[in-house]
């Protein structure tokens, strides 16, 4: 039960997956470790909570809640580490690293302690929004005692009537005389609404002024602080809001999913009045992407439970006869099979989204604003793509590493079936799967006529010439990496040339498209790495990591890269028996 | 949250897909009459236990175990309308009814509340032991009452160091002067091996003899009563064993899963001394049939609530922008396509299993040995498709409804998490998926150099060709039919072929066999239905049922079915990636 931060694979990543532009070997030093000393701290702090906090949960009495025996203690050291910051600028008391290290963290804490980790995901997100869109005053207010984690951040969007749409919300928010707003309404699903572990707690809220327009376009961000903050910038008076219950999920029972209401309470506009969705879409792209980060971490914990069992539980012969005692599980050639589909897809799901932090951090750093503009829109085409890829594929990842412990993967005491009902929420929340392969295919492919998703393709096809130049093994990865390549680039054409007709058709097709480019560009990064591997092996650097990371690349590219053309037949053909289908 | 038995559909199997020899219109009527009353009683007196159950539990204290509120009282009327007797002899007090029949029956009861229906499940199991291996003393003193459901049954295989690997069962049974035994040891995961539904509990039990044979040729199979029968037949003295305690589990939580500790207990031999694992292979494969075809019940019992919640709940507006309107999410493409999915699942592994329980009916009743045999070699290769694939497209298939609630699935109150719970331990018990795997591979297919597998190919290109005589959708059907058909015939040949050479190469792709064969008999079932459905439409007969069925084998067709070739490739070339991974 016991946790090991993957460091190697991670750092292997950020070096040679993440296109990080800031990549000296000064900054990967202070990177590795960075993530050695969080990888200690969340193995020994955080990890040993999440059985204990998956099963006595958190409770709600009266509005308070208590999050179970010992988050308390941790979060204190992870806020005296200052690990919050790690992501933010130094301007607000952050460490200023780049997006691909601060995604490796990500992946690590919540491989420990998902309930736990939440917690300061959402107030990563809240530091976002206020970065971009909060005041020079709001920034002063709040900023500091965000980045030092003081301070916890939600967002409040979904009321009962309002999930997947946001245009139903009618939680309101009416103008004082002095500029700040009074909030009335009630929200559901909110991470961490209330708890035990700070002093204060800053809600992002959507909310609806008078008069707005109808839909989407009339909602507006406000911030809502628990307590509010005196002149002196130090906690003060409660404001008009509580927490009415916490919910009884089938995962994550550790973190507090509250009911909120707000009577009224001081709120203060962020941005323009109705623009509130932009603003928190910027919130949620960030979300997304640490979401589709915690569908590797869960992936990563189910992996390491399942490959300890494997080798220990003794059952069964070998299949050829060649021995006449009992063996370790490892030895059964499905087995074998069980734990290289996991170990290959969490390896293909951190290389995207390793990438797609480094697109981020290209974006960032780009010399120019062409080279800006290239960036951001490939990182944005990835976003999608991490939630959704990754969290589906932690699903499979986390089933199977029950499956691994047999009957004993069915008792709770053994731990792993924690994983299979917290990954339950992954493919769910800031936004369904669905939601993001609308995403995909609305405002990241047919919006500007698949030449992002092209260009991707053309980088996909440079990789697969480099690959033919390599081992047998790297020409077999090419060989599943252009059929797979050639099945986007169909159907991409295929849903923008059908789009502008029937959108009907090309949304039926949005979900196994996004399966298809996740599927592409993970394998994609797997193929790039076996580049470095080869070139590694060459050097005579860490021959044991390098022959692992080329026999796991070719394990994806024949046993999962190639369902492309399986989803490209489901895109492609499948609408209209789809479409078909009464009920 | 209302459950209805599906009859219609259960009743298009039996007439259509089961080869069921005793076809004529009165048998038919009756098994309509008691699907439908059978129904009734389970969508009024056991589904709505399910969710209470879940939420309570089994309890055990000081070695009795109570059952949640309403099962005692649920059992006694299950009881005393005779139910547990549907399909066995009337010999001893059953009604005979068919498998095909029987297995609609189970269907039914697992889906309305699969924590409960595994007492039956389970009793089912024993009587089906003592009918065929009892000696007439055991069958005269204990079938009666297991018909009747008086007495329940269980099967005691596990020990902790002994799993899917009964070779290393422990437990000793020492023979006494007057012929009896002395049980003594541990059990674990017995289903309902104590509880408080029935006055008695007849334990079937795996236990070594002194000096007998190592491994599973040295295992002897056990009946011993909870209370021992006294000569009039009546249950008295208490036998020395005893409940040390019941599981805290992911899942089927109202159901007791039990230690047993044997303390020499007195135990009558069921067949001969060292013969136990074959007669206990005869209850298991009972129990593994019945354990696919709970897969389809809690599929159905999710594709149920899934389609209810969807056409209720209002959220977003269609894609193609025809109204602004909010509208129920069963609107959107991609809920329907989730929906279509679940659905062509359900229906599909029915009829598979439909099928196979056809061939069991067929062998039975069979007019030469020659047909005998046949038809028990076809059944005995579906068996392990029926449990394999049908419980690992339950995973699937519970896992999308919980997707399609959004935010609610994840909810415990909302119910439908329970299926995803409930349904894990499906490819689980009774022999993991690939344990089926490797009996398909091993017994069903190596053994007899595949011809069975070539026989149930070539029927299949038989409906082929008649469905190239049908509807544009029908050829489009035959078509992928063809495909998947040629894709499993030369997986066929492929194992064949590698298996006397290279086991390990060969069980590497046992899991993929299973699932593309499963796949390819439960497309074949559907491609079945529609030659059916095209000539009823052209009869006049139901157009609505038969519409849908076409419609559903299509979307089977396009979105499953073609699944096959990805699983060809696993399988044939695949296999060296796999065992390349170093762990």
């Amino acid at each position: 039960m016991t946790f090991e931060a993957p460091v190697k694979d991670l750092m292997f990543n950020i070096t040679h997956i993440a296109p990080w532009s800031g990549d000296a070997v000064g900054d990967l030093d202070t990177a590795s470790a960075v993530l050695e000393e969080f990888g200690r701290f969340c193995a020994e702090e955080i990890a040993p909570l999440n059985a204990a906090g998956d099963r006595i949960g958190s409770h709600c009495d009266r509005g308070r809640v208590q999050t179970p025996p010992g988050f308390r203690e941790a979060y204190a050291k992870f806020m005296d580490m200052g690990w919050q910051g790690l992501r933010h600028p130094s301007e607000f008391g952050g460490h200023d690293m780049p997006r691909s290290v601060a995604a490796a963290a990500t992946e690590i804490i919540n491989a420990a302690n998902m309930s736990f980790a939440l917690c300061p995901l959402l107030t990563d997100g809240a530091i976002e929004a206020l970065l971009r869109f909060g005041s020079p005053e709001v920034q002063q207010t709040y900023l500091h005692n965000l980045v030092s984690g003081r301070w916890t951040g939600t967002m409040n969007l979904t009321e009962p009537q309002a999930g997947s749409d946001l245009a139903l919300i009618r939680t309101r928010a009416e103008r004082e005389a002095n500029g700040t707003y009074q909030v009335s309404g009630t929200k559901i699903f909110v991470t961490y609404g209330e708890h035990d572990l700070a002093e204060n707690i800053i809600h992002l809220v959507l909310a609806r002024t008078p008069g707005a327009p109808d839909g989407v376009k009339g909602i507006s961000l406000f911030l809502v602080p628990k307590l509010l903050v005196d002149e002196s910038g130090e906690p003060g008076a409660r404001n008009s809001l509580r927490c009415q219950s916490i919910e009884h999920k089938l995962g994550v029972r550790a973190s507090p999913t509250c009911m909120l209401e707000f009577e009224g309470a001081t709120g203060f506009l962020i941005g323009r009045e109705n623009a509130g969705l932009e603003i928190m879409f910027t919130m949620m792209n960030a979300a997304r992407f640490a979401v589709g980060v915690q569908g590797v971490a869960i992936a990563e914990r189910a992996y390491q439970m399942a490959l300890s069992y494997a080798k220990t539980r003794i059952q069964g012969r070998h299949v050829d006869g060649s021995a006449f005692e009992p063996v370790p599980i490892i030895r059964h050639p499905d087995v074998r099979r069980m734990l290289a589909h996991m170990r290959a897809t969490t390896e293909g799901c951190r290389a995207l989204a390793a990438s797609a932090a480094g697109w981020q951090d290209r974006a960032q750093s780009a010399a120019t604003p062409e080279l800006k503009a290239e960036a951001l829109a490939i990182a944005e085409f990835l976003v999608p793509l991490v939630k959704g890829f990754c969290t589906e594929m932690s699903l499979q990842t986390a089933s199977t590493g029950v499956q691994i412990h047999g009957g004993m993967g069915f008792i709770e005491e053994t731990g792993v079936a924690q994983h299979y009902r917290d990954a339950r929420i992954l493919p769910i929340y800031e936004g369904t799967t669905a939601i993001q392969a609308n995403d995909l295919l609305g405002r990241k492919t047919l919006r500007d006529g698949g030449s992002t998703a092209r260009r991707i393709a053309a980088m996909i096809a440079q990789t697969e010439n480099a690959l033919r130049q390599g081992s047998p093994a790297a020409q077999e990865i090419a060989a599943q990496l252009s059929c797979a390549r050639e099945a986007f680039e169909s159907v991409v054409a295929h849903l923008v040339a059908v789009g502008p007709t029937d959108l009907n058709a090309a949304y039926a097709g949005a979900v196994p498209y996004l399966m298809l480019a996740g599927n592409l560009v993970a394998g994609w990064q797997l193929a790039r790495s076996v580049l470095v591997a080869e070139a590694g092996l060459e050097g005579g650097g860490d021959p044991e990591f390098m022959t692992a990371k080329i026999a796991t690349a070719r394990f994806y590219a024949q046993h999962i890269l190639n369902e492309a053309d399986l989803q490209r037949a489901r895109v492609m053909d499948g609408a209209a028996s789809l479409l078909d289908v009464g009920f």
